[in-house]
């Protein structure tokens, strides 16, 4: 049997979820496999009814997290069909000189998807599954904890009807309305914390063959300091780019306000790019500026009836391409959970929360962390050396050292608050062994290697301590 | 001519406050003094109509920064006299030994005053000031910022209406209302988070001959460890308790459930106060237990419409007691921008919130180490003894070294980040001398003086380069 093997039925329930995005539409298909009778209700249209013209194209790096969870309910080949795989960094400096970092070790990669193109797959996926309905054009206008009831506006009628559930999961998102709820019980731990930066997304058109324009299995980074630009692939020869720019400043949303300004402040920084985007103007002006936020909030559960999964209750920054990632991941876990305790929702959902915070809460600050990386270092010749030394490092003690960014995208399962703790001390580490190296042939002198297996011992050591 | 000489009018406007408790009070003060036309909207009924027994018996610690503000309006002096100086602490330990530790020198006391009887007051004075009227029963249900309008209810009669605002000063304390608004503009930064405790004031009563049965010009704790009780004087010879408990644990409101359990409890770690409280049991379930929560958000302003003053922009845990402190000083700051800018909202509220958030945020996490400090290492022999080397040095270098507590607590204007930078330098200086120190005669030993000289000028001369 594959992984996909259908779980034994515990009992079926009326289970009601809230959005029906990437997170929705997986958790419908767990939900539906134990043989749960599943109602999602999503705010937008059906997105596989939409004109491919109107949605603009966004694309995602799905890694191992997202592949084990895809796999879960067997269909992670389906979904590699549409995905290109990324094996490296591809830093494009200011004169357009490119520099190469590999993402891993051999065949590792990350995979870019299009959102909407995944979405359909798991919305088609979910709806094919006895038990699921699926109900677009529902706004979630409020949710009666005490009554159980959502209240809700069917968009297409502008209609507004009650609606009782018996356990709702809110997989609706960032700006969730079921956290909405949550939030105003007693006690509720809640923040919300914004970037003062904003991303536009633009676009690098095909070749005139079709082709892609840049090297096809890469994801290209053009980092400036106090802003950067990222281009990851898709299917049709084009690359979607994102700029993460400053709201306010010197360079930033607020100084470019003409399509002159626009093109000339490319010309000057992202030389490379700017003949390949034959509708950068255009795309600038009209695509919205999306905001960068970190939500965190405790409990993500109300009593035995409500739960917050993905984006809901850790909506992070999107530097680390963790955020779908890491909602699958909670579809996963949950799934376990389900495994261990059938349908003893309380004992579920408190476990899954007790599990899942400190996890949510190190991915939250990974992926500030690496904003930082990707916008500054990146381009920092000491930095890209350091990278150099660890690979080494890694090459010679694998079992012992597995860099920070392949136990968060390579692991299948490595808790991020583990993956976190780890990757501090080996910064620890590597920033004392820098001190000694200035060059890369160092590494391989017997002292700098005398040094590193003392460090990791010492380490060692005083972890068993 | 007093500090309550009246400032040169410029230009009467019509300004709405939300709420009207100690905050809402004083800022009317403040701005009908300079000629505004000042409307008071308050959820609660008017506490003046209020029968006395129906309120119960809160009270605050007013310093130097509340009596500052006050004293801007000149009605410092009428609150002297209902306020109950507290020149130390008392600590109680399980046995009833007695521990006191000075709050500062000489004359220097945190001020115990009634919150419902200084609320009072305010208002008294702020209805006597020609161009304030003050309305109760006034629940504010929505905000709307886009067309500057209040959607009300009067609680007495349950109509609801709405009414327009040229300009909205948010003083409805840490669940406000307008901060609600404010919250859902883009990009809004937010917090709200609470800690693992609540509160319950309990009484200590007034003795057979109306008089105080501990000593009455005192702050009373009884630190234990992971929860404690506090007691601050009334001016009828009672003193307000209060416990901070944890919600859950082998100790915790969880765990005492009957009366019973409570008068056990209370016999064996506050065996000293509880002869003195008859009413505990019954106090213990009829009061509620209150939470403690920290707030913060940014920004504090929309456009030149709105702002928020006091706990709805920064409610704080009261550890310190700062929070009705921080909110007069709002007031104050506040007062002073409008003697600099006149009528140029934007530029106040900006300056405002740019000036206040940082002092706000210190405030806050000072709040909470003082909590620490309070429940934990109050009772701990050696920090005892740290603040008496402490004072010892402060003594010695009365211009370079004022403890924490003091610059916090008696100073008038010192910023409370300043005070939390200083705080901390000093905390580092005084960790390192401990370690060469066992008694306080110590002190003495002429190579701990010449530390302590050498510690502050190597401070020094790192903060100059």
């Amino acid at each position: 049997m594959s992984a996909s093997a259908r779980p034994v039925s515990t009992g079926s329930e009326s289970l009601t979820l809230m959005g029906g995005g990437l997170v929705g539409s997986l958790l419908a298909l767990y939900l539906a496999r134990r043989g749960h009778a599943v109602q999602v209700l999503e705010r937008r249209p059906d997105p596989r009814r939409v004109g491919a013209a109107e949605g603009r194209s966004i694309n995602l790096a799905l890694s191992d997290r997202g592949w084990r969870a895809l796999e879960g309910v067997g269909i992670g080949e389906q979904v590699r069909q549409v995905a290109i795989p990324m094996y490296r960094r591809v830093m494009h400096d200011v004169r357009g000189q490119l520099t190469h970092q590999p993402y891993g070790h051999d065949q590792q990669a990350i995979y870019s998807v299009s959102r909407a193109g995944l979405n359909r797959v798991l919305l088609d996926l979910a709806e094919a599954e006895p038990g699921v309905t699926l109900r677009f054009d529902q706004q979630c206008l409020h949710v009666d904890l005490r009554d159980q009831e959502l209240q809700l506006r069917d968009t297409a009628t502008n209609e507004e009807y009650v609606q009782p559930y018996q356990r709702l999961f809110g997989t609706d998102g960032a700006y969730s309305a079921v956290r909405g709820a949550l939030q105003k019980t007693d006690r509720y731990n809640y923040s919300q914390s914004y970037l003062d930066y904003g991303y536009k997304e633009l676009n690098i058109a095909p070749g005139p063959d079709g082709g892609w324009q840049l090297e096809k299995n890469a994801l290209h980074i053009w980092p400036r300091g106090q802003y950067m630009m990222i281009a990851l692939p898709n299917l049709d020869g084009s690359f979607t780019c994102t700029l993460f720019f400053p709201y306010e400043g010197p360079h930033s949303f607020a100084t470019l306000q003409t399509p002159a300004q626009v093109e000339a402040f490319f010309g000057e920084v992202f030389a490379d790019a700017l003949p390949l985007m034959p509708d950068l103007a255009d795309d600038f002006f009209q695509n919205p500026t999306g905001s960068l936020v970190t939500v965190r909030c405790y409990p993500w559960s109300y009593q035995d009836e409500v739960v917050l999964i993905g984006d809901a209750s850790h909506a992070i920054v999107p530097f680390y391409g963790q955020g779908m990632n890491a909602g699958f991941e909670d579809c996963r876990v949950l799934s376990e959970l389900l495994d261990q305790h059938g349908t003893d929702w309380r004992t579920i959902f408190q476990q899954f929360q007790q599990q899942r915070k400190p996890n949510a809460d190190a991915m939250a600050d990974l992926a500030i962390y690496n904003f930082e990386e990707m916008r500054d270092r990146v381009a920092d010749p000491r930095f890209l050396l350091q990278k150099k030394i660890e690979s080494k490092i890694s090459a010679q003690y694998p079992d012992q050292w597995l860099p920070l960014y392949s136990q968060v995208t390579f692991s299948p399962d490595t808790p991020y608050a583990e993956a976190l703790a780890n990757g501090q001390r080996q910064e620890r580490i590597m920033r004392g062994l820098m001190e000694h190296i200035q060059q890369e042939a160092d590494y391989d002198l017997p002292a700098v290697q005398e040094l590193v297996r003392q460090q990791m011992q010492h380490m060692h050591d005083e972890e068993a301590g």
